[in-house]
């Protein structure tokens, strides 16, 4: 990677990523680059890169016949990641930011998690098709330094514990790993939300993403939050749920999907050197 | 503030900076804009912002006659900062940059703790004045969740405890703020290095900083280990210091003084748009 690369750095509720245009698939932005750019003190600093790249322009087979670009997205530490809730909003932003969309119509976007239709709203939100849930453990004991509570599984189609608390102000740090039981509920670990259901649509929570930590948002967890509040509120189909990083919206739809709306915003367009990357040290 | 704001964003051993030019003190960047900017996911990113203004635009009875340029600093919280050994390092070179000082050429900074001697070594390093040393408590205890290690005083001018321990590596995680007893030796807080000698001349250590927490570096702690190390080897007068950031060197000079020698990146150049920085909700 040589000369200077061109950036946009966003978020969709405090879930921040660093996006790059490259229609033609020509940059190469290994995983030891993604690393560095998303360093928050050495590099700029995100949760992961988001490249577009034309679907035509991918490689022989994994071409998307339905959507124009492909979402390529890698975690903080340079790792492949399938998708991302919020990271979708925040993507079809970019793309009409730079003019590769219609920022009126609806899109489809391929990713490695599969397509995912986008629209945006009247007010600015963005609204992504989340696909069906799936069931998950019917019932398990999450454990904090604060206490315990009884949670219910979901899937989407990553694995989530979603705790219905009076208070998750009230559930500790969550500096330590939630514990989850029994461990064999969840081989691949589980992002745990501890979820206060306000008032029938209206939601509070706090979630510890898998191999992460607590974070300022997740938009699969909002999803799973919503579907697992419904349950006691059968006749309620729209959501909305506060994180600390914002809020969105979930609805509930009569064909069994779910859609995720909420705020995508691009703060900054930089200029990079990746050659002021590396870590630099004097000589010894 | 209105309008696109042009910022760089660099660091020197990991402590990092959002630096904005404005020879003329025009610009109107309040704490509130700061916080909004340093917020590492809803704005770019930073230990602090840092504000290049000659010293002949500021206020009157704020000039300082023998520095052409002021290092306008403040924290990520959008307070007000005396001064930062790594932070004036990362002006100079971002100075340079812009063209504002001739790289090869000594300068004066003046900034809030008084006027920095800084210059560009050969190497690409820069170097930092960092004054005389002031005697702090002889002997404190700091304990953490993993022992307990007897500390020695430095101010520079802020306060440090510099324990001298087998391996930094074994004192915890620092998560926790290490307790330093008699607490009457520090009224206003202490910074704490945890500090192995190496070698004559080799230091490794980690730093907790007052307030902040665990960082990747701290340019006075630094120079506090240095010191704190140099009373058991008077004959040596060079430290080479390890943080986990990276590398600094330290000059113990026959004056009296100390200096700091160390790196400065600039990592990219960013254009924001401050009114994407208030944090954005869906409309209730």
């Amino acid at each position: 990677m040589s000369g200077l690369l061109q950036l946009t750095k966003g978020h969709g509720t405090e879930n921040d990523f660093l996006l790059v245009a490259d229609p033609d698939g020509l940059l190469d932005i290994g995983p030891d680059l993604v690393a560095a750019l998303c360093d928050r003190r050495a590099g700029i600093g995100a949760d992961g890169l988001i490249r577009a790249v034309r679907s035509g322009a991918l490689p022989e087979g994994a071409a998307y016949d339905e959507a124009t670009w492909f979402m390529d997205y890698r975690n903080a530490d340079g790792s492949i990641a399938e998708m991302c809730g919020n990271g979708v909003r925040v993507f079809a932003r970019f793309l009409a930011a730079q003019g590769l969309v219609e920022p009126d119509l609806p899109l489809s976007v391929a990713t490695r998690g599969g397509l995912k239709a986008v629209r945006f709203e009247d007010d600015g939100a963005i609204t992504v098709g989340m696909g069906v849930p799936g069931p998950g453990p019917e019932r398990v004991t999450v454990t904090t330094g604060a206490g315990q509570w009884t949670a219910s599984g979901v899937h989407l189609p990553n694995p989530h514990a979603v705790a219905l608390v009076d208070d998750p102000d009230a559930v500790g740090t969550l500096v330590d790993v939630p514990l989850v039981e029994p461990a064999t509920a969840y081989p691949e670990g589980v992002n745990v939300e501890f979820v206060q259901v306000v008032a029938p649509g209206l939601l509070r929570m706090r979630v510890h993403e898998r191999g992460v930590g607590e974070t300022r948002s997740c938009g699969t967890g909002i999803c799973a939050a919503a579907v697992v509040a419904a349950r006691s509120h059968p006749g309620t189909s729209t959501w909305q749920v506060e994180v600390p990083g914002g809020t969105c919206s979930v609805a509930l739809l009569p064909d069994g999907t779910l859609e995720l709306t909420g705020p995508a915003v691009l703060v900054a367009t930089l200029e990079v050197d990746p050659s002021a990357l590396t870590r630099w040290r004097i000589p010894a």
